[in-house]
């Protein structure tokens, strides 16, 4: 789903960042006639992401360069897999291999932490979401990347979806309106295509909320207890989410709440880079 | 020592990515005349990095914003310390707020990861040092952040320096040069400025690639033995770097070593975003 | 709610459009101390839009400039009303005129057409809603527009909701799964916060898609008898759209069906621009 | 005559403002390997403009995309007609369509109004030309369209042309030059490639530009009459350029003066969109 | 006349250009707190062009620095005089001199070299026009600097005005045209704002060319007796640039043929950057 | 070794620039199916640069354009030589012309230089070298010239080597560092990949340079002797570079007193574009 006018401009731009006047390794040391072959593989297990980002940080480098992949985007490998061959002009190949790890260790990484936040909510009934805690200026593949680990988006930004949280309510209610009338007067103007969610600190906010017809309701950082109590009070009438202080230890307990959605911000903000090599060698 | 050119480019399309068509929770909730006042506080210890990015964020989406900082990049701090504060049209201070966060977590996730593994070496005479694992278009930004923490950068890009790996010898060889001469033959066309760096993965091949002068030879991989006869047999001569399989509990006994250098890549492809959050009151 | 810096970015590319290498009638005419001052006035009654745009195109040319509005985007006015003034080098205020005008005259005619749409469904509970047929590069600016004038947004883009198409249906159904359940598990996977909207042709789709459990059905080229008994069908379960043939001359008639929105291409594609004039007097 | 380097920039970003993360509903809803076969239908009668764009449109989504046009910039055709078809990926081809036909449809209203135009004046020698007065970003793509529809483009920026008008005049004589003089200075030190134009507001004023030697004389606003008695005055020694209150209902009348060029700035500000549409069928 | 849109956008990508990831030196070797004051002087003596640019170069880079330009474009001076001074951050100022040099020299370079072949040309009637064989990316400034040196601008791109050579003659020819009719054919379809020149490679081309009403005849690399003959064939009725084999050496008597354009490439691409340096010193 | 994104990017705002709403000439008066051939041939003997940038600027315009290259960079060839052939639709190859020949001219009239300077040191050991004094905007490429001319690069940015001048350690020593300190704490913290080369005025400063372990000395403006004795003084502990009134008359004597590195800022700031043509056939 990633446009490809958005993969070409970001992946152009990080090779030029990668080697802004050309790489000096490839040229003083590597015949211009030298051709390489190179194999993706796995050092740990996990779920890919970046087929299409892998393969145009070499083609936009050298166009007769020809990737193949052996896995789509969002399977699961092993230790050791091989999960893609890249054949083209050796300096070509060395010179993209850098940017084209970084991409899709990085998206690969995020699918797979992904995957374990999904795994531990199997069969509860809750989705895991990413959050707006992505890099500045990979926000639409690193979404891309948690939608391969089976887990789903979130709104993507500040302008496709309203989330009020305390201090827009407070504000609100500060200058003498009430929470309901406040939602409901910006829900009348807001686009019918925009979801308004708000979110809570406490059990007593939430008949308010519920009254204005908003579409979701995140209880933030509630105890246990007092999610099940907010799942049971909203039930059913509304999408719940949970927020705050979810872990691989704690989301399965978060989820059998009954909660429908928790997002964590760690799927993009924290998680760590896969462990994948380019296996090269250069017919000299 | 980021430019502010940089800066300034960056943090607008983070913000453009962000808020496409403006952020409608705001637009739809908050008064216009509304004022906020927020404080950057630190909800766990750690090493500051991104002043300035943190401040573009907000006069950026509103140049009558005031961002006052509390600490400079490299400062260490608490948990629970006051950073810096931030005054200004509430509109701005919350459509501004994620992705000054965005930065400035990340930049400050790797600074305390750097300055993790620094003190882990404290006393050894190694230093810590980063890769080109960074993320597309920040690297910029993540090396200073490296820099903050203590640690030091290695070459920016493939322009900049020439690392030779097992790739570039095989090919050389291969074509009948010696390794020796090979590497002669570059260091006599390329810059003088440019530093040669050969990586091997065994110790006989560190005599022929000291006999071409270069500047440092890395030890890629080694076993803690090999690095010790590794950093005996070069004798001071070149700078000495030791890569491959560097974690926080195994730095210390690579630096003991008596290698010069300690290249990491986790502390830009994997540190965690720092948790700093964003304390608001609006006054209504 | 438009972004000062895609403000910035957007106005600053149509100055160097209009003046790739500068005002050559400025530069040869015009002392280079001459002083101007220039009033906005409306040739014509209508509905602001664009203030912070027309701002720019003079600060941009020359930060010396000052502008002052006399009046806020989403106010109407009448013919030979005064807009603003400005004052600045006389080379800068002519220079930057055209750009000036170009924008607020068609953000103005957007608003003001929208008016006259929203005046016409008045007190049917109907809302006028514009659609993605905008100009390429605009779009913020032009939706813009059309909340300045009354009216409210569609979805921005073909990423922040859903409109499945006959061609969408045609295609799941084709494949042998039913309308109900190619929805539902399209939902499933889903951000929760995006908005599913249907367009259905014929009255007897409707149910399929109500059962899907999606947020809008819209009635396309729906005749205005349809258009009730399909209002009646749903009954309020979801929002109901009308769109197709939708006309100054028919709006009002659609609106009496009961639909709650009604999306109309003419307010972007096909708004004239609205006939406003800079008064300029240069202090020779 | 639309550079392909341009028309590749505009429309990519017209691309990525239009999917900023993709489009949901084909990624959702739309099988990989559908394919889609698409004809480009005028549902009202008019002339063609942008098949260049609309083919970028879907090549630049996805290369493997094919376009044929059935018609070329500048044909003429009536509704019902069929005008290109497309035939490619379904997903792509969903995704480019509103981007194609925005485009397409724009450019085609501006041929198609001044192909009225144009027939208006028919037999008079006049000729009709467009302004300054376009979208912002577009000015190359909708000159592009005057022209396919028979119109003539006046000059394209500030930078290539003079205009003088009562504001630079007034401050010529005010600061006691003549205007004679005054513009014989300009020209004498201007490109000698550079026209020079003045507008006029009264017939008294047409002496002192003839002698200044200039290129053109616009009469700006002036009654019939005056019209005629100007282009009697001038007796073909330049060309004579009427501008102001020009319409459908106007022109002939003013061509008939005898002027050379009318300009009408409602060609690209004010033409509507035309009706075409793109009816797909999907191969499931 | 450059618009200041355009600089800032060329300066800044000067500035990353010279430095991607900051200017080490300064960060390294200069204290933070740190004031230079400095003098741009001249070493040899020449024509300034440049001072927006050179001002844009240390603001950019920090808006406290503060310039101020004793001379102003266009002006002459010595070798040794002071041209303008820049007081601010130490760091600031550092980085940003080579870029604010390299502008500003070879601007002034133009201006000076354009400013040579001007006098040899003194009270021949002829004026010293530059080309299009300008610095891909710089023609705005590049041109800017002729006009400084007292040089006229010819056409600045390829879209502004009409350049017919022999090898469009010989196509046009060829197909049957005569040349007298191709000419006027393409004047009919021309904006009326567009010149039209053509170039002639020998004096029996000139009939037919004058016979289309053309605005410009270029006599190409024509022999000085031709030169002549040409001037007189032509007798004032139109512009007569003379183009090919021109030096300062030949520049005079070229002029004397009583030609009123002469072109000469050289201004723009071989003119030496001008001598100028800049003066530090540094408040310790 | 220049990057093809780089070249790309370049080359088409170079398009833009030089035909910003077409090429009229072609336009108006190529026939669509005309065919045009093209030589590349040099009118001066001289020494190749840029054979994928002349490629580019054809292909850009028109993807069915073929270049074949008779030369490669780094190619000398005598005057009249024939050094590409072009083949494509004549509207293409008339509109990509004079781009190609600006890029191929400035960077073999860059190669060209730069080969006397290497053949005036033939045989003394001293390498000729660029500096920073390029084009804003096309580094890349005229380093690229330099080598292509037999010439070697320096430090390409502020960013990659550290340059410490005559300011920066008199602020250092005027805060009471030594010299020698000063600059071990520098390169105690820069990256071990960064050269660091210190620019000394007289003879007496060398032997605190020497002291640090800087990379190399460059003795700035120094007349022949010293030199010489400075050359003797270092004995080959540390790179030497000679700088400051270098020219073709001078620079094998420089070259004679041992240095190893003479910098030469002509090569790219006065270097004179060398004389290649176009030389064009249309196929009527």
């Amino acid at each position: 789903m990633l446009a490809r006018a958005q993969i070409d401009r970001v992946v152009a731009a990080a090779l030029e960042e990668d080697a802004p006047w050309g790489d000096v390794t490839s040229a003083y040391l590597i015949p211009e006639d030298a051709v390489a072959t190179a194999e993706l593989v796995a050092r740990e297990a996990g779920v890919f992401s970046g087929a299409d980002v892998f393969t145009a940080a070499f083609t936009l480098t050298d166009p007769s360069t020809h990737v193949e992949l052996a896995v789509r985007d969002g399977d699961a490998f092993g230790a050791g897999d091989r999960l893609a061959s890249v054949r083209g002009p050796a300096r070509a190949v060395l010179t993209a291999e850098r940017v084209a790890l970084n991409f899709v260790q990085r998206m690969s990484g995020i699918a797979t932490l992904t995957t374990r936040y999904v795994a531990e909510v199997a069969h509860t009934g809750a989705r895991i979401a990413d959050t707006r805690k992505t890099t500045p200026g990979l926000r639409a593949f690193e979404r891309h990347a948690v939608r391969c680990g089976g887990g789903h988006n979130h709104r993507y930004s500040l302008s496709d979806a309203v989330m009020a949280k305390d201090n827009h309510l407070a504000v609100l209610t500060a200058r003498g309106a009430s929470v309901t009338q406040a939602l409901q007067a910006a829900i009348a103007r807001l686009p019918h295509t925009t979801h308004v969610e708000v979110e809570v600190d406490r059990l007593d906010q939430i008949d308010a909320v519920l009254a204005a017809g908003v579409g979701t309701i995140m209880l933030d950082n509630f105890p246990l207890a007092d999610l099940r109590t907010g799942v049971e009070k909203i039930a059913g009438r509304v999408t719940v989410e949970a927020s705050g202080g979810v872990s691989l230890a704690t989301v399965r307990a978060i989820a059998e709440t009954g909660v429908d959605v928790i997002s964590v911000g760690a799927l993009t903000h924290s998680a760590p880079a896969l462990d994948l090599g380019l296996d090269m060698r250069i017919e000299a």
